[in-house]
C-alpha cells in the first residue's frame, strides 16, 4: 500500500511556490510516486471562480484546496499545493482534517526582494494601490509558527529549496532515499 | 499499477443514487479498489457553498465534482459520483476532460413513483411551489442518451441495481471477476 502525504507550500506571492511544487513534483514522480499539483491559480479557475479575496472567501478557497488535497492523499497520491494560504488558522483547520502526514513548508521571501523582482508587475500595481487585498502589501501574511521545513526562496536555488524538502520528506520515512542516479537530481 | 475510472451516477433526487454509490462502494472495496464517494449533498457544502440552483450554478458545482473525479480516476482511485447532474452537456464535457474511463449510470426512477414515494418531503414541498428550481417539477431533467448502465431503481432491490453496475464494470474489464465468497454478495 503506497501512503499518500500532503504536501502544503505557503507564502506571498512570487515567493516561488508553483515553481517549487513542479520541481519537486518531477523528483518524486521520478521515484515512481503518484503525485498532484494544486495550484493556486488553477484551483481559483477550477474549483473557486466567483470567489474574491476578503478573509471570508480566501478561506473558503483554502478549505477547498484542502479538501481535495485530503482525498488525494488519504488514496496514496502526494498532493503538492501552491496557494498563498496566508491564514494560519484555516491552514491549522485543514491539517487537522488530514488523515494522511501534512507537511507545512514555508516559502520564505523577504517583502522588499519580492516587490524589487516583481515578475508580473503586481507588486507594483498594488502599491499604487490598483490591486485591493493583495497579500503582503494590504492584506494580511501570517507566517507559520512552526513550518516543517522552511525554504528561503531569495538565498537558495531552487535545486537547494528542493533538496531540502526532499530531504525532509526522506527523514520522515515518507519517502524512499533516493537511489544513486536520482539523488544526483536534486544535489546539483 | 491500479487503473481508477469514474463511476458517474445520474437521476432525479431520491432516485437512489446515494444509496446505490455506497452498496457499489461496499463491493469495490472489499475487492480491495480505493473508492471515494462525491455526494452531491456533500459536495455542496464542502466545493460550493454559495451557489445556488440556476442552471450556471449547477453547471458549476458539476463541473467541480467532475475536476475532483477526474484527479482521483486518473491517480489509480474509483471516483464514484451521486448528484442529479441534470444536464446532458455538462455531463459530456466532464467525460470529455477524463483521461481514465467514465461510466455514466441513469438511476432511473419514474417521476410519479419519486412524487409518491418522497421520503424526504421535497416533492410535497416542490409541487406545492416551495421549492424553486427542484428538478423534475419546476427545473429540467435530461436523461442521457446512451447510458453505459441504466438500474430502474422501481422494479430492481438495491443489490439487483449493484448487481448490474458491477457487471458491467466487470465486462469492461475496469474490475476483475469477483472471488467466489464475494460474488454471492452481489448475486443475492
Amino acid at each position: 500500500m503506497i501512503h499518500g502525504f500532503t504536501l502544503w507550500l505557503t507564502g506571498l506571492s512570487g515567493a516561488g511556490k508553483s515553481t517549487l511544487a513542479s520541481a519537486v513534483a518531477a523528483v518524486l514522480a521520478a521515484r515512481g510516486l503518484r503525485v498532484e499539483i494544486l495550484d493556486g491559480d488553477d484551483v481559483r479557475t477550477k474549483l473557486s471562480q466567483g470567489l474574491g479575496y476578503s478573509k471570508e472567501d480566501r478561506d473558503i478557497n483554502v478549505r477547498r484546496i484542502g479538501f481535495v488535497a485530503r482525498l488525494l492523499s488519504r488514496n496514496g497520491v502526494v498532493a503538492i499545493t501552491a496557494a498563498i494560504s496566508p491564514y494560519r488558522d484555516i491552514r491549522a483547520a485543514v491539517r487537522a482534517q488530514h488523515e494522511s502526514p501534512f507537511i507545512e513548508v514555508f516559502v520564505d521571501c523577504p517583502l522588499p526582494v519580492l516587490v524589487e523582482r516583481d515578475r508580473k508587475g503586481l507588486y507594483a500595481r498594488a502599491l499604487r494601490g490598483e490591486i485591493a487585498h493583495f497579500t503582503g502589501i494590504n492584506d494580511p501574511y501570517e507566517p507559520p509558527d512552526a513550518a516543517d521545513v522552511i525554504v528561503r526562496t531569495d538565498r537558495q536555488t531552487v535545486d537547494e529549496s528542493v533538496s531540502a524538502i526532499v530531504r525532509e520528506l526522506e527523514r520522515r520515512g515518507l519517502i524512499g532515499r533516493a537511489a544513486a542516479a536520482d539523488s544526483s537530481l536534486v544535489e546539483i
